[in-house]
This record gives structure tokens, sequence and C-alpha cells, in this order.
């Protein structure tokens, strides 16, 4: 099986979007502020939010499986409070779970978390427990930054964290480490932002003893890792010369890079760099990069043609595929056999 | 010849240094403000420190002249006011001078400016115009964010820089973008920073018009252009979603990677994909990441190695090693005709 391990839900109903509109300006007028229980979106409706988008390219591409969160500058962590991060959560990871359902064989959850600027990530935990518990998801989109471009929470590595991660290791669940949308004028959201904090939440990965206080936690540092295999040397050489382990030694059982970067000389830096065990297949399909690349003729997020045009072996492949998924989303497995039984 | 274009004074005598931190003890206790004429530094002490540095290096890796400028994480625009940051900046620029004028055959000066946060870049030009006109340097370094980190200055197409540019255009010089230490626990200054800065700064060009103002105008993306090379199909699709021109196009004149990049899998990557005469020679030496990276028994930034490895043509690493260099720092050239003359 071909699981993609990064996907969201770019192509959402209307009623979703409305709603958060109108969430936004419920912040300054209360007396607009609508209810979740107002939005009301059929099955049809969300399938055909995915039929002719995700479901289609599956089918064209021939990968299996996405696990599916919400779109990621949707998040928005630094709209509002913690109590509007949280109703807006529920009710996209909720989403989700509609989508989930009726496509049991082609989506598995990943949530959001209700994050919000300088409140406590254990508040997220409610609602971790409920996606997990009660929503079958696998997994979760960890925002090292809820605010928005200013980077004004600890690093990853610092203790503020910990709660969080306690629950996500009592759970055997991991973190995909993806920012939102940026408010800094600075940054382009898809072009800096998003690169940007792959590159620095791996730095902080090499700082800190995260994974020797947490051995079971797993990171996945999406986007092909931001500017990291690139840099490969100084990052091995920054590690030696902070006196940190090697960066293979680090990385081993807990942090991971997905395939999402966007031609095939990335895709061959990054599998020849990285070890096999450390890659998941991944495309972030209608994301960031829509469109044909004129030099090929074929779609820029098609990744998976990348990965098989590499020169790793087919064993390898198969780890980065589905293998690596099963290890680094523990329980995926029994849904990923229960979809395998469901097709013969 | 081969020139580094990017090199900092990361070996400055300690008077300098004890400069700066009586300076910032100052601010808070202005009778402790030393003054900038009780800095007493030889031209021995100068002699020392580069002796069995810089100039070790040079001799040992083949390198002709580094293009020199104050330590760039000591630049701390963020410190003080602007009288601050000018104090600073001139004494910094002045013990450069004072190196480029003992070893005239192995330096040549690139000036730090004294940027403030939220004080207008014009600030900037009697300093800029003081060290061409005065000092005979040939370059300058241009923060994209004085605030160390917090990213509050407006993106580099913004009018806000122009009269800078303007003054940068009229006296044929460019700037390398490069930010200094990073007071945000969240990014490593080397690790991060710098690393994310230039991303940044790559998507700000794709999304303004800036070139189209000022087509003399050259701005060097240092670091190998950040997390670019490595995403070049992401940046290559932006850039055709958001109905910008090619990258190639875009840069052709005017944006400029360094080698700073310190493996060989990535320079192959560098090279195979950004056009060569886009490409400057440099090493950062005794910079970000010092030491031999125990894969090849080598000096991590002993890049010159990595290029001459490439698979490119001999023309196109003349043209990365020198040609380039005189292309888009238009004042060098006839220094280096000056010291290629000295040689005979």
């Amino acid at each position: 099986m071909i699981i993609d391990c990064h996907g969201h839900y770019t192509t959402e109903p209307k009623p979703l979007t409305d709603f958060r509109q109108k969430q936004i300006t419920g912040l300054k007028d209360p007396a607009a502020a609508p209810s979740p229980s107002s939005v009301k979106i059929s099955d049809d409706d969300f399938r055909a939010s995915v039929e002719g988008n995700q479901l289609r390219i599956q089918r064209e591409r021939g990968t299996d499986v996405t696990l599916f969160s919400p779109r990621a500058s949707g998040m928005g962590h630094h709209i509002g409070t913690a109590a509007t991060s949280l109703e807006w959560s529920r009710l996209s990871n909720d989403c989700i779970h509609r989508v989930c359902n009726l496509f049991p064989n082609n989506f598995i959850g990943v949530c959001q978390l209700p994050q919000s600027p300088g409140v406590s990530p254990e508040n997220c935990i409610p609602e971790l427990e409920r996606c997990i518990h009660e929503l079958g998801f696998v997994g979760c989109n960890l925002n090292p930054d809820p605010s928005g471009g200013s980077w004004t929470a600890p690093p990853l590595t610092d203790r503020y964290w910990y709660k969080l991660y306690e629950k996500l290791c009592e759970l055997d669940v991991p973190a995909m480490v993806h920012v939102s949308m940026s408010c800094n004028p600075a940054f382009h959201t898809t072009g800096a932002h998003y690169i940007n904090a792959d590159t620095t939440a791996f730095m902080q990965f090499i700082q800190g003893d995260l994974f020797k206080d947490f051995p079971q936690l797993k990171m996945i540092v999406p986007h092909g890792g931001g500017a990291v295999p690139y840099h490969w040397g100084r990052y091995r050489g920054l590690a030696q010369n902070l006196n940190r382990p090697p960066l293979e030694e680090m990385m081993r059982n807990n942090v991971f890079f997905d395939t999402c970067v966007y031609h095939q000389p990335g895709i061959d830096l990054l599998t020849k760099l990285i070890p096999a065990g450390n890659i998941l297949f991944a495309s972030e399909m209608l994301g960031a990069v829509k469109g044909d690349d004129p030099t090929t003729g074929k779609p820029y997020d098609d990744t998976k043609r990348y990965v098989e045009a590499s020169n790793l072996s087919a064993a390898d492949k198969a780890k980065i595929f589905e293998g690596n998924a099963r290890k680094v989303f523990p329980r995926l497995g029994p849904k990923l056999d229960k979809i395998a039984a469901a097709r013969k």
C-alpha cells in the first residue's frame, strides 16, 4: 500500500469556511457569533468536495490512503482566544471525521490542536483525546508558532510542551510539526513560513534533549525537513561543534522527514542523505503548489513519481511508502489491515 | 583568481569586543559608555588576528582574495539606538579597513550598515558612502531583520528600503542579505535564523517587483540561497501559481547565491539547478561551522573543494570563482587587476 502521510482538507465545503468568517466577525461583534451546530453540511456535500479532487488524484496516481487533517493555513491559532481555537478545531476535526467515515478506505484522520498563543499546550489534551478515542484519528499537527509568524512560543524542546508530549506518548500518537498561516508580511505562508518552521524545529531538536526525555515521542518534520538535507553538512557540523549526538542517532526513532519536495533533484538529495527509515511518503496534494511543472508535464506535487524514480532499493521504497508510516503511526496498522482485507 | 565573496572578521582583536561589551553596559549606565577613540589596536594585533587564521587558510586552500566584513552575528542591530548602531558600525568597519590596508592583496572590505529597528534604512547612507568612498569597500551586508528574530521590518521589496537601494545603484555596490544574531530562543542563530532569512528574502523577491524598479540592484542571498535550491520545484511552482516571472528570469542580473553549503551533495544540487552565472564562490571560513567533517577528513567550510569536484565545466567554475564576482561587485575589478599586477 502507498500511504500519503500529509494531506490537508483544502477543498472544504463552503459552510465550513463561512462559519470561520462569521466566527472571526463575532470576535468583535458577539451578536454575530455563529454556533457550530448551525453549520449544516450534507454527506453529499462532503462527497462532492473530495470526489473530483483528492479521491480522483489517489486513483490517478495510484496512492491508497491519505492521512487527512484540516487545512494547515486555516488553523489560524493566533485568531481570538483559546475558546475560539477550540471551537474551530472541534468543528474542523469533525469535518475530517465525516470525510473519513464516508471514505474509510481512503482517508484516516489527523487532528488540528486548539493551540493559542501564550496558553499552555496542555489545553490541547482533551481535544487530542477526543480525536484519538472517539474519532479514530492516528496523529496530530503541532504548531511550533501559534502566533502566526512572531515566534513567541518557547522552542519545542522546552518543558512548556511536556504535558502534551506525555499524552502523545501515552496515546502512541506522533505529531507533525506544522505552522499555520503567516500574518507577518515578511514571511510568505507556504514559500517562507512553512519551510522556515521545519528548519527551525530541526535545529531545536539538535540543541535539546527532548528525545532523551521522551524516547517514544515521534515528530514528523514536513516538506522534506525544510532546508536541512540541502545543508546536511552544516547541520552535521553544528551538532559536532555543539557536542551533540550525530544527526542520524538523534533522528533514528524520533524524527522523520516527509517527501513533500516538488522536483526530482530534491527527492534525490533527500533519499541520498537521510536514512530510508526516517522518510515518510507524502505529497500534500492540492496544497501549496498546484499545477503542472512545465519541465516534466506532470504535477509538481506528484511526489510518488519522484520517489519511484529515485535510486532507492525496492525495500527502501516500501519502507517510505508504507513500512515507516506503520511504525511512526502505531494506530495506523490495524486500520490499514482492515482496508486491505476490505479490498480483497 | 579565486575570490571568496563571504568572509567575516570572526577573529577580531579583544579590544574591539571589549568595547562592544562596554558600549552595551553604557546603554544602562551612561557613565560606563566608552569612546570609540579609546580603542587601541596595533597593526601587530591586527596582523596576529588574521595571520594564523584567514591568511593561513587562504594559503592552505589556494584562494586569493576574501571579501571581508565585520562578524555577522556581532552586528546586533537590535541593540540600543541608531546612534549605538552607527558608533559600532563605524568602529567595526574601521577595523576591517585596517586589516585590508595591512593585507591589500588578501582582503577587500564589505561594510556593516548602521541599521536599527524601526529606523528608516536611509540612515545607513552616510556610513555606506564613507565605506565606499573613503575606505575603498566594494559591498555591504543588509540585514532584512534588524530586530534580531522578531521580523518587524517590511519585506525587502517594500518602498521602505528604496532610498538605500537608490544609493546602492548610484554607488554600483551590491548587498548581501545577511541577518545578525537571533535573540529569539526559537531560532538558533546560525542553524535556523541565517538559513530562514535567506529563504525568506528569496520568497520576497519572487513576490515583489523590486528588480523592475531597480534593474541595476544586485542582491546576494548567502548560504547557498537558504532552502531554495532544495525546494526549487516548490519555488518554480509558487512563482507560476502567483503569475510571477520564471525564477531564472527574476534572478538573472539581480539575485546571486553563494556557495556556503558545507557538503558535496549540497553543492552538486546548487550547481545543477542554479545557472552558473548566478553563483558566487564563498566559504565563510572560520564562520558558522568549524572543524573537519569526519566523512571526508576535510574542513566542512572548505567549499572550494566541493566546487572543484562538481560536474561544472571549467568555464562555469571560472565564473563562480572569479567572473561573477567581478560582475556583481563592479568596484572589485580594478582592485583585482592591481593585486594580479602586484603578484607578477
